[in-house]
């Protein structure tokens, strides 16, 4: 087991340092991107970029340069058929000293390969616990995939029987909001829920990729706040994440769920997407 | 103004970078202390060894050894006068992809030095606003100065007029916690009150010392949830932090404050650890 990079670049140059002023390092001052590479492409690398650049604009930087970095996650992609690419963007290095950033830094990018994890039964359905870490409420910070991940590493620190599979957190106020690493939906009377992430949370692209497909084949999609409730009258539950796609929760904190419908038809309609994403 | 650090070690090493697999970049998963060090000397040095400590507990990984860090801390104070010592201390390399840490990580420390930041009127009274962004109440982060910063990056983004020296912000919930950057004391009825830290904020090092000292002197000190209207009716307000020591408002968004009293006589008892720390 290795959790290190087997290549990485910063701002387009092969490199495995980085200089100790960057705000990432000290503020978590940034964000990132996971982008599951198949048949050596990245799959929804657009989504990935847009997201990317939204949550600069968020944050006050300018974003990296779009055309130079999906250049270089494609050539990341293309060194073996799968892999994670990972893409970290920070505000770049302190220009003063403290929180305040002056305007004059230089938005820096780091790309990282890494080994596609090895799984016992890819894309079978997965039991779930429900997770006690109640996740901090902050509209500053919701929907960004920035930096500052203590929550999701106290929250994955819950549990160790590998036969569970992911954690499932509510908000301080009690409103469902996702895994650890991935987003969550519930099918109700032939529709889908999915928390709102208003207040907290991931917009992941696999979601957004999911909400979207589901709209035009005519399935009803909303983000709401859902609560302890809604989860256990739910029909269906699955995952979305870029590495997992569509995941069927299969048992939710011990009790049996019905077999997936809807999970498996949308994971159909996705199936180019993410098994033969575009050049 | 240059934000770099003027010299900087990696468990004990001289070290001008970092590898890119740490989870201090990737998810701010590691703790900091700032350590104001004067006369060649850091101050608070036990106060900023043990909240290290306890912090690292709270995370869940080993802390640095404490004597080899004092050392390095006490080595980097000595190259001159006055500078700022900052400690970064991280869960260390990945071991695994992904949020979870297995336990086998090795923590990772990085000393940085910084110039003593120039200032106008060192010690003068400040003026501060009340910062619109409110910060998300986790009371599994409360209190630690992790690297999880990007509310406070975001909070101290809000004003850049220079004769504003702080801004106080409130949680989501409406409790008064802290500035960007610094603690925050009022007095009323000849005692102090300062915010509890149990949902949001840093327990910082100069509070705890404030707090010691002024109940050693036989001064009443509360930590309990304030509010807008606690403020208002406060006789005094007084801003703490590891390199400010104690410094009083004189102007709380746009409303003047009285003479400072109790500031002083706090500073006067403190003025030996502040201004001469021990070898």
């Amino acid at each position: 087991m290795t959790g290190g990079p087997l290549a990485s670049w910063i701002d387009g140059v092969p490199a495995a340092t980085l200089g100790l002023a960057d705000r990432g390092l000290h503020y978590g001052d940034g964000l990132f991107e996971t982008i599951a590479c198949v048949r050596g492409r990245p799959r929804l690398l657009p989504l990935h970029l847009q997201r990317l650049a939204a949550g600069c604009e968020r944050l006050g930087f300018e974003p990296p340069p779009a055309g130079e970095l999906a250049a270089e996650v494609r050539r990341a992609a293309a060194a073996s058929d799968r892999s994670i690419v990972k893409v970290i963007v920070t505000r770049g290095d302190a220009v003063a000293r403290g929180y305040g950033a002056c305007g004059a830094e230089i938005t820096r990018r780091i790309v990282l390969r890494y080994a596609w994890p090895e799984e016992e039964a890819p894309g079978a359905p997965v039991a779930v616990r429900l997770g006690t870490l109640r996740l901090a409420e902050s509209p500053h910070l919701a929907g960004l995939k920035h930096l500052n991940r203590l929550e999701q590493v106290l929250a994955r620190a819950e549990w160790r029987d590998p036969a569970i599979a992911e954690s499932l957190h509510f908000s301080a106020s009690g409103a469902l909001v996702s895994g650890t690493a991935s987003n969550v939906f519930l099918a109700r009377d032939g529709g889908l829920l999915t928390p709102s992430l208003e207040c907290c949370g991931v917009a992941g692209v696999m979601r957004r990729a999911v909400i979207e497909h589901a709209r035009r084949q005519g399935i009803a999609v909303e983000a709401a706040r859902l609560g302890p409730e809604d989860l256990r009258v739910a029909a269906e539950v699955f995952l979305t994440s870029a590495r997992i796609g569509i995941r069927s929760v299969s048992v939710l904190d011990g009790r049996p769920l019905p077999p997936p419908r809807l999970a498996g038809e949308l994971y159909e309609g996705l199936r180019a997407a993410l098994e033969d994403p575009a050049e």
